[in-house]
């Protein structure tokens, strides 16, 4: 038996097979503070220990999406190891805050598989779930993703094709618990916007870009202990239909993030996706810009003090967002854009 | 209302104008070990717990241009996101030592404006101070930078142009609270030649180089939250001047720093800036070399334990420094010169 | 007096001469951090406070091969600092854990000189230590490299070769105090693959590859205060016989260990280096790939739970090693092999 593994193809995955996934991390401040190094996040709630504790909070929790990419990176060994590609998320939850002390793992169970027609592929549905050491879910989502398929005359599965929900209800939203809006110090924060003040259709041009080096994407990556060889490997990189490595998609969004604090500074946490597209591959040299749209504003159960916006951002490359590069009539995107993402963040609202 | 910043523009600022800037920052043990990382300072109090303790000091103390660079980077979206170019420093003072877990904010008063007979842009004056979660300060001066304007055409405020100190006094210099030279270690610091060994007119070539690639100026500018967006976007750095991005300023200040342990390894302290210069751009690809010259040794009132050195480096750029290239008698640089710093350090003097 | 030091050279050690070198370092969760992103490495132990502790250490111990960068860059500056080349590593030896908040310093003794018949340059044994804040033994081994004489006519030193074992004897090997493998969680990191499944002669192809941007190698060296020059300067590095910086050969040891996960994820410590070759260098741009063969297996005294296995790998660059590139019978390595390491790791023995 070979000790190597060479990942999990598409006829490998049985629906209801679960993963418990190796290399449980303890996370710690300095991953918060490469986060920052990485991305050049500025949200107030996690740059500041004395800010997360004026509203509630025991110090400053790590980012949202730092959880993310730890997570999805311990699922990519067992689940995405030979993927084509990472085609959606959905019911995509964060739940109790994660702090530098905190040991994270993750485990996935298989919801449904589908071939491809042409035999080479499938794709695969998984539901992951990070929890942190007291047991405490702090992620939870949906992702399917194609799978290479090991041998295409390989036999496979029955066709089993999740239902997903379109998008997370507000009322299912994890507002961490002791959150205490009335010390929310919005000069710290950087902006005077609350949930308010924004409204469904308002677009929002975040400005700023960000060059992506491939040191960059390739350090985040290894942080992440996330093992997708496109990101790591300039030799082999030659020989794929892009010729080069390939920027984590999850570097973007982190990215898209941090360029959103320019219009989004109160948006303080990131509490789900509702879904999400990797539209097209960025490279090293490619340089980031983003912009939102308000879909929704809705209102939370219980909290007069907090709202959730959903917003929709678009990330691009070498392209800034001032004329709104997006989806066209015609269904075809931009083509400087490289991620569609819909999602919900908590804004404190102004308090009575 | 937009919900955008673009910056303050040259005609938006006012004398007696306050600031208070946003994002504070905690800073962690994971800020010491990237100072490293970037610059690969030695000084051994920044470097070792056991060694600060031995000289009174609760622990490692960061990093003095550490938290210059914090401090900065928070001035950047009010004050120079519309910057075209970073004039001069004075009365640049370092109070209080920063260690890990303290959180750091900033803010600033407009001292004068002085628009540029092109009218295009004009001179900002600001104080700025950094402070520690207590309130001490931290890090207190004076900077002018030249700003756009939004329009040529808008109406500028009168001319203010504030007197600045040539120098910091060496009575005005801040030596930590509860320093016991006593227990200060030359071997571990790396060098015997203490205070009294050094004299004015002495010159010192710190030998090394360090190359700077556009991934490094770029990590160190993001870790220290500063938006000042030539530094990033290799994109729109095709349209300016050099056709390219620009490294931070600080990023130079810190490698010439760190390479000037190297005749400096007791220097344990930044203590203040006198004036200092961006002489030339740097671009990733650049080697940073450096020298200094001696230009005062002062006494401190009150302490026969610890002298004050003040020291002018140059750092120049693909020139290694063993013919002291600087400014020539007729007020002209050498053209690899990138940085011509006036500072004083505090040196440990020979005990009776 | 210059107060700048060149280093040593060949001709100003002597046998017998001590060391202590410069500049303490506090290692700190950064530290572990900052190893993860460089290389990638999931080793569950150095990973996860919560599987330190389930096998009966306080916390997560920092990577091995850290210690062994910290401790070989601070002897940099007086042994290696004008080093034409490593030569060689003997009687190589870890010794207690080292954990955040650890402060780590080295001493080194010469054991030995050997001029060589060209009289520009010589070989320099040293024995170097690296010890803990309370005086532990982290780290010792024997290293040889060949430095450069200041002045081909200079007078030198006897010849003295020093005797070094060829190998580590396995009852040699530190297991730490209070190790107790009864909680080790093979789920938890990777592989199910114990001490008792590895036989001598197996080789494993560690598959996957990483690619060394310059801005990654500058930045773990910088990070380990190590001074060698060839590391950090582009612009003196057109001038050497490569025309270029060179990669630091910790660097290409680390990856290898890293990539090493995917076949010897149980290999839970190095705890000593038998001999080791930098066989070829390694630039900015190389991608690193490895595979190992098991040269020995042996239990160790007294311990029914932890044995060794003493491991070959070969590290390449732009070259998978699924043929097992390395020595040929004509003693002449494959032209991509750049590291040959042989070394002991400790892994969890089945339990009765």
């Amino acid at each position: 038996m070979s000790k190597t593994s060479n990942g999990n193809f598409f006829e490998d995955f049985r629906v209801g097979q679960e993963f418990r996934h190796a290399t449980p991390r303890t996370l710690t401040e300095a991953d918060a503070a490469l986060n920052v190094a990485l991305y050049g996040s500025r949200f107030a709630v996690n740059s500041s220990d004395e800010f997360a504790r004026a509203i509630g909070l025991p110090r400053a929790p790590l980012d949202d999406l730092l959880v993310f990419h730890v997570v999805i990176g311990k699922t990519v060994p067992d689940i995405s190891l030979n993927a084509v590609a990472n085609l959606g998320y959905a019911e995509f939850r964060w739940g109790v805050p994660v702090y530098p002390g905190d040991t994270l793992s993750a485990k996935s169970t298989v919801l449904g598989l589908r071939e491809n027609s042409n035999k080479t592929s499938g794709v695969v549905w998984v539901r992951s779930t990070g929890v942190n050491q007291k047991g405490e879910m702090v992620l939870d989502y949906v992702r399917w993703v194609m799978v290479h398929k090991r041998d295409p005359q390989a036999p496979v599965q029955p066709v089993v094709v999740p239902k997903t929900a379109p998008s997370v209800k507000p009322e299912d939203l994890v507002v961490p618990a002791g959150l205490s809006i009335a010390g929310y110090d919005d000069g710290a924060a950087g902006s005077s916007h609350r949930w308010e003040d924004y409204a469904p259709g308002e677009r929002i041009d975040h400005v700023s870009g960000m060059t992506v080096e491939d040191s960059d994407h390739m350090f985040s990556t290894r942080l992440y202990q996330n093992t997708a060889r496109v990101h790591f490997d300039a030799y082999a990189g030659k020989q794929t239909r892009f010729g080069r490595r390939l920027a984590y998609g999850g570097h973007v969004i982190s990215l898209m993030r941090a360029l959103s604090f320019n219009g989004l500074a109160n948006g303080f946490r990131v509490a789900a996706f509702n879904a999400g597209s990797h539209v097209g591959p960025t490279f090293g040299g490619d340089t980031i810009y983003a912009w939102s749209e308000v879909l929704e504003s809705a209102p939370l159960p219980g909290r007069a003090d907090v709202g959730a916006l959903r917003i929709r951002s678009i990330a691009t490359k070498d392209c800034p967002c001032g004329d709104w590069p997006g989806k066209g009539a015609d269904g075809k995107y931009h083509p400087a854009v490289v991620l569609d993402l819909d999602y919900w963040v908590l804004m404190p609202r102004r308090l009575g």
